[in-house]
């Protein structure tokens, strides 16, 4: 699939992509949502407004409205076969062999309102987020931490395998790619076998690396999703920072789990990757031992996603350097078998509800996604250039995600970037 | 304070109180908000635009658009102050020698349009509730029920005196009294000792006796609210019952807490009593063994809520009993340290936000905030009349909280009830 519009080859937003987004402009500040298209973005209410859509078939007038608001909520809750007429329609618009030429390619006016540089807006958090739950789906990442909290014996518990562990997060403070974190402030053991907390900012301040997947279609309270629908309840997929405060953690979160050591800041990527932009890159997850109970059995075993992921730390002042190369294909459990779970007990999920994969990290040295990990629980330091090494972050870091799917130039399914920077703690 | 409206004796809603809530009828399904006086609420939507508080002084013109919301989240957001002018106002409005008596007292218009019996509206969430945080501050609590889990050596965990351990609970699945509550599925160890998981209903369904605080004045990321400023941000309580899946919980929980066990519904009483209408109740919680870190320590030793509480059982058919009688004050930690432990962090707390004592128990047989306590965990049968008994809750049974602070009739400052009843699983 060839554009009219210049998409460079290794473009995260291809015409195989088209992720939805919500920006504003220096000349226009109210929030609206825009598609992504290589270094351009579309502005879609001037689009729906300058009678873009008009020869799009199937979608009904009054779901044009959708396109207006300042979140991508409404839009989400219309459902995965309207989000697919919509992406199929642009697609169409953009294609150089475009079957609507009169509609944007040589509609001078309607592109000068609507087509913009990239770099000429400002994105904003894609979509007003209900409740946020973080899973604990990376077996790797689990098992690594565990071993590091409790000791090899007891690195997995007993329910690992059975069923998806969650937890329910902090939706106040996700943010959008770009916002500065603070060091937070809190209580932690001042040394091993210490009893008796201090009061400081955070020491060990850690990233996580993660999938975001948003919630399309809600469900009822009291109606469990079955496993093999939830994919239409799926509206499309971030990149995730679950920033972490390890020592903090360590002393708050038995046995309640973890509190302020995540809610003081989580950073998602602000394009959101439509599922069915994905399908092309679903693979097998990691291989589980035990029988599942039959409201997590799904129909395919081709149910995670093949999404190359790097993360880079670069110090301030410093260059950047890559610290960490996995796939997101390293979960145990699938989206589905997630939203299954979270749902079984009755619980309802409404659109632009963000479930989070968990710390997706890989077997081996420089895979593994959170410093934690790769320092070994802060024993061995990440080397960086200038003979800079790093345990846990310093404030002036700046950490950045990207992810993308799919090898060829010009097809490429990505995500741009999710990145934040350390700032130092509040005085107190 | 005698008003000019008949309140009963013993009602909860006396002219102390004036407690806030959100009223559809059925010749008014708009949803908007209200304050209970007696047997009857004031419809604040048609009192404004009736010219109801042409009388008040030092409340700008603007912000009357908050009474014609549909829930009370701007409200609550313009700050105690406001808050206090308001319900002052409305003191006056009602008091039997009125300041006003044009405004509702001889006016019989403005009566037909805006106060109607109790009795011909129905009661809504009062709140769209961004996030839900629940603590675990009733010690008492923690203490039997980590006895239960763990046995007495390790029942408080090393922090428990230190922080107030909490957790992020469902926001979406908070239900206003009434409600039917689902009995949840979920896995569990089908006996003691079990290593292999079942797939069931629920077969320890439990309650959690709560109370539940609102947020108004917000806070900004990374700015921490000092204890001594919290109680500026709070708007104000309602009852609370955290329904528990036990069974489910117990496997679920490690490491990462309770998940699935919570999160199929949460109901709370439809009043928000307002913290100027209980500052005549304050009290000195459980007493701390422990030095407190800085951010904890209280310019006051009275800073939690003496509120009798008292819940009550029926099963289908059967006559309701009353099961446990305790206090609010049976809390180790007050509103102002949760408020600033949760933002020490800088997770920012915004108007709407709901935060949970965690349950109240006292030391006493029949005190305790749960059936798991009040049955010794599942041994000792709680007695009904008619010769029933009860671990856990069965199907058709309906479980009432009632809470009421002071002793005079005429001034008492209640909550009415939180109410559910439990409907069978849904049919898998």
């Amino acid at each position: 699939m060839k554009s009219w519009v210049p998409i460079p080859p290794r473009s995260h937003f291809s015409l195989h992509n088209l992720p939805f987004g919500v920006i504003s402009s220096n000349e226009n500040q109210q929030h609206r949502l825009a598609v992504a298209v290589g270094d351009h973005v579309l502005d879609l209410d001037a689009f729906t407004s300058g009678g873009g859509f008009r020869s799009i078939s199937s979608l009904q007038e009054q779901n044009l409205s959708v396109f207006s608001q300042p979140t991508l909520n409404s839009f989400a809750e219309l459902g995965r076969p309207v989000h697919r007429i919509v992406r199929g329609y642009l697609q169409d618009v953009f294609k150089e062999d475009t079957p609507h030429p009169d509609i944007l390619k040589d509609n001078v006016a309607l592109q000068n309102a609507a087509l913009k540089p990239a770099s000429e807006v400002t994105l904003h958090l894609p979509l007003a987020i209900g409740d946020y739950t973080d899973f604990f789906a990376g077996r790797n990442h689990a098992h690594n931490v565990g071993t590091l909290f409790r000791g090899p014996a007891n690195a997995l518990q007993p329910n690992y395998n059975h069923l998806p562990v969650a937890y329910h997060g902090r939706a106040s403070s996700v943010v959008v790619s770009g916002t500065p974190i603070r060091r937070p402030w809190g209580q932690a053991l001042p040394a091993p076998g210490a009893t008796e907390p201090v009061f400081r900012p955070c020491a060990r301040l850690d990233i996580e690396l993660e999938m975001g997947m948003f919630i399309s279609r809600p469900n009822g309270l009291g109606s469990p999703i079955p496993v093999d629908k939830a994919d239409e309840h799926i509206f499309g997929y971030v990149l995730m920072n679950d920033w972490s405060a390890r020592d903090i953690q360590q002393w708050e979160y038995v046995p309640l789990g973890p509190f302020n050591a995540k809610n003081f800041g989580t950073t998602i990527s602000p394009w959101v990757v439509l599922a069915d932009a994905l399908e092309p890159f679903r693979t097998r997850g990691l291989e589980n031992p035990v029988q599942l109970q039959s409201y997590l059995r799904e129909d395919r075993a081709d149910s995670v996603l093949d999404i190359k992921l790097e993360v880079s730390l670069s110090a301030s002042q410093g260059e950047e350097t890559v610290v960490i190369r996995t796939s997101a294909k390293n979960l145990l459990w699938s989206w589905p078998q997630m939203i299954a779970h979270h749902s079984i007990s009755g619980c309802n999920l409404r659109a632009g509800d963000l479930l989070g994969s968990g710390t997706i990290s890989g077997t081996e040295p420089g895979t593994q996604g959170s410093l934690l990990e790769q320092s070994q629980g802060g024993k061995t330091p990440i080397q960086l250039p200038g003979g800079l090494e790093r345990m846990f972050l310093e404030d002036g870091d700046t950490v950045t995600i990207r992810g993308w799917a799919g090898e060829i130039d010009g097809e490429l399914v990505g995500f741009g970037e999710c990145s934040g920077k350390i700032v130092p703690p509040t005085p107190m």
